[in-house]
């Protein structure tokens, strides 16, 4: 059945599963010592503009969340993070059991708003009782976030900069960078986006690879020993090259960015779609999730031709669904949508 | 270079790499909830006799090891292993990291004894100040151990009744799984292992596998909500799928078993290799990993013909090293090597 | 100067120093072993009517409320509390710092609505991806409220019926405990009390203790090995029979509720002459400590005669303010407060 | 009966009890921000010699060593103790509880060899797999150890530079410091020891206080945060000023040392005792623990008339058993035990 469920139900980029194939009887050392990562670590250094980053290869997501923000956090400090963000809702807790909390502020369709990050940390230290609470030790955003949304390249800067003169790291979920950077909406060159925050990742697992999350502390600032913390979070994959090869595919004459461009557009064209039937948007995403209302009852018979996802509740009748493009959605899946609405 | 540094230097069983290829732009539901990871785990059922077995595939070994045991474990407790387990030494303290202490028992070449294991929890109890100590919560040994050496099925079945009069789950560790099962010293049948403990491993990055370690729980008893444990310790793959895919393949056909039976010919071959060029045997293993003794001069001028590991020192003079084969060693790497001995 | 800062502004009751002395040289078994603290548990069953009851004594409240919770969830699990419960604000994150998140309500003057706890859980395991979230494991409500207010009897009944319909734990944190069963607007009887839930503790601290929190789990329910659980935490107590002399103390001849009485009258007293003097009360509470609205001049005007807790921001010029009374309040006290207002 | 069994099984310096009833409703900020609390810092910092030090105190033992060591620990470190530490064994695994190992080296009747702590780390750091290790990251000892044992100033200069020549804090846990430096065997000056260090506590619990341990940082070098860390362990003590009390009282006046002398004393006499006896030491301590050797049929006799503790197994026939002084054991108690033996 035709799915827009998500943008992880398909494998990898087909020169990805080529090279996997080419080199697999090749003999390197594991845990990411091979050639195949310092080259594609190298080529993420180079996109970026940042020769002086540390590069690292982890598998999924969550695992990745957890494992960067307890490296950054001493064991008295929380991570700040918008009311939907991944890392509060989906990850089952895996922040709190590194032993952290995370400290919530309302979402704007997804969005933190850094006037509301200052005030929450003035008020904060304005508190004569804040020895007694969770010291705020870094912001966690997503790009895009939850909702498909992303952060001007104005909003980006004002949050960095509530960071800075706090000294908190900033830190920015690129589980579907990729998508964000690609968006026509976007407004924030790749190579800036390393200046404007102190640690983020670039997404694989949604973004054309079979999994891997590349993570980049962009000044050389990676936290001491970070590889055995990586390992100590169970995250340090024995056959690293895995990683390495899948990254250096992606980074390879701008492979990662040109998919990625290929699902905004995907997206775009549904949306249209959406519109010309006379859906109501949801949230109005510029990247590759979508978000509509619709009845229940319309879901639950379109549920019958193609996979999607309820999203949330809206009223009494209507609820909020998501259909996902990414990488590796034909266009003739996204006419056949067509037909089906 | 020639290598026999571990059994994790290649990719994955042309078999595997062929059905990835295959089946990659297949839209499959994620987490797992796919039919190859069904089919996968149904095969393992079945080859293990274990109709009613839960079975759950994850990422490697360390992360398996720690979320095995962290869900098995009150919080009071701690888990028991020899001062060799793996858990103990070289997995950055991820046991420790999810609040558990790791109480060790003398090894001997790898493996537990089942009289000093007894002897520890009778003074344990028998110490009148036992509740202020870590309660022992759980026993962990390695099949083959990190010594290559395996235990017979007398010396498994006295451990696990030394288990079951405490109450206390054992858990194996089997990340080499296949080439214990496969040598010729073992007489634990495949069908007997899940009788002879209470969960388990059958390791795949090690035989066969890009990666994944399948964990069963052989009588249906799994930890409840262990499905939110793995996402909890950032070790469930959004592509479920490439676990199960990988799985499904090296079950079909014996494909696990016939490969590990290979490396540890291999290894035979090897061994003999080295007795016959007058080498002394460190540990004698039946299995995929071979330890010889030799002088530090003559390991470093082999190592510029070859890959191997420095495992300890012996004396002054000389070093213990360590020879692996796996799953892809050719014959005529053996060959090779007994060329350059 | 004139003090309504807090409950924990003074020693102990009068008897509780006197007997102190009495016994200071008798020599008695550490950790709660001595005949005082067997003493203690005695009548503190006897009061609510729990023969069957495990009673454990730790040192403070958040010790207790973190040892508590992370003794009765499992790793996988959270808490659920109000927004403004005092375990999610003021305890420096000692709840996740064992791994544990706590899952936020809405709070109605500091307590917890049964409707939307049913609500909450309903919505939860209706959510398709209810795996991938923290899985709710226990109830904490504190009675008296963080706000002094109690609930009413039908208010815990329906909480704990919720609660035994999804098969968690209610945990009645009682720090005040005594201020609120004493009461005028309570009508939950001492024997009712141990019904309506699942734990709870009784506040020595800010009850005419030096220190002492007194966890009754009623039906015999503590978790195996909880005397372990309380060591590991850092929460035993050496001289463990200071923690026993003190409540065997305050349960002879019903000390505790009599010195908790005294203070519920005095805060009484003390909302007339606010009331009188013209302010407006901020939230109506029934117990020992009060709130009302004053302007920040008129606040600032007060702190140079009397010490109170400014609690938090009404509008651009007024503010809540917290008095609260004691075991320890003296009459002339609340006489004197009048004369400044 | 008469009792030998540890030193707390009394209650506290009669000065202690005094001060407490004569300060009992006065009222004071919460949380150690109380005169007292200031006055014992100012005087800990006389005593030791240590101006610029930082002081906190904390209630017990076990508590105060988990509490500095995560405190000083980055999460990807071990703590290194000898076998025997009280850490490793006796406190229910609350420093593994905090995620981190401790890594044990051999002990010499309780104490830990300069020259040992050096050859592990060299061993570590020459291992090529050190990083998929836990990283050493601070020492602990006791002094006197739990052998009543205590470390010549050459010892402890020898462990410190080797601490300082791999950048680790040594962490001296004094719960019996007091018996340790008035040792007749002593030759550490008490303002030698806050230089030996990085930080240490003044045990209170042990050697006359009800209860309570005062950390210090010799050179002002507390972790940040260190009051959030403290109350986020559970071990904030509301009415602080019962710790300040207490301490400013030990130290007035040289009590402390005093009372401490006092029980060395009793401890060499009982010793004598035993020698006279014709009993066999099993461990010679200059301090207030005293060890001998005896058969099982003489121990089991001897507990129908005074309290000792069984320590160890010695051979078939015979254990070891511990008895202790204390600053609050009378002479006549001593003399008492001799018409016993």
């Amino acid at each position: 059945m035709l799915s827009f469920e998500s943008d992880y139900t398909e494998g990898a980029h087909e020169s990805i599963i080529r090279r996997l194939a080419q080199t697999n009887l090749e003999q390197t050392p594991g845990y990411g010592l091979d050639p195949y990562s310092e080259s594609a670590k190298d080529k993420i250094r180079q996109t970026f503009g940042i020769p002086e980053a540390d590069v690292f290869f982890l598998v999924g997501g969550t695992q990745t969340n957890s494992t960067v923000i307890a490296s950054m956090l001493r064991d008295y400090e929380g991570v700040i993070a918008v009311r939907t963000g991944h890392i509060g809702v989906h990850e089952s807790g895996a922040v709190e059991y590194t032993g952290h909390k995370v400290l919530t502020l309302p979402d704007h369709d997804g969005k933190m708003d850094a006037g509301e990050l200052e005030d929450y940390l003035k008020a904060f230290y304005a508190d004569g009782t804040y020895e007694h609470m969770v010291i705020p030790g870094m912001v966690y955003i997503s790009f895009p976030t939850e909702y498909g949304t992303i952060y001007s390249k104005a909003e980006l800067e004002a949050i960095h900069s509530v960071c800075q003169s706090y000294s908190m790291p900033l830190f920015v979920d690129g589980a579907r960078l990729g998508y964000g950077l690609m968006s026509e909406a976007n407004d924030i060159d790749v190579k800036e986006l390393p200046k404007l925050c102190d640690v983020f990742y670039v997404g694989g697992t949604k973004v054309g690879a079979l999994f891997g999350e590349a993570v980049v502390f962009p000044k050389g600032n990676a936290p001491a020993h970070f590889f055995t913390t990586i390992k100590q979070h169970g995250a340090l994959m024995a056959k690293g090259r895995m990683l390495g090869l899948q990254f250096d595919t992606l980074f390879t004459d701008g492979l990662y960015f040109k998919i990625a461009r290929h699902a905004d557009e995907m997206a775009s064209r549904l949306k249209g779609i959406f519109l010309e039937k006379g859906y109501e948007i949801f949230i109005d995403s510029p990247t590759n999730q979508q978000f509509f209302v619709m009845t229940r009852g319309r879901a639950a018979e379109l549920h019958t031709k193609v996979r999607f996802e309820d999203w949330c509740p809206v009223d009494e009748d209507r609820i909020a669904v998501r259909f996902v493009t990414s990488w590796a959605t034909p266009e003739e899946n996204v006419q056949a949508l067509r037909d089906i609405l």
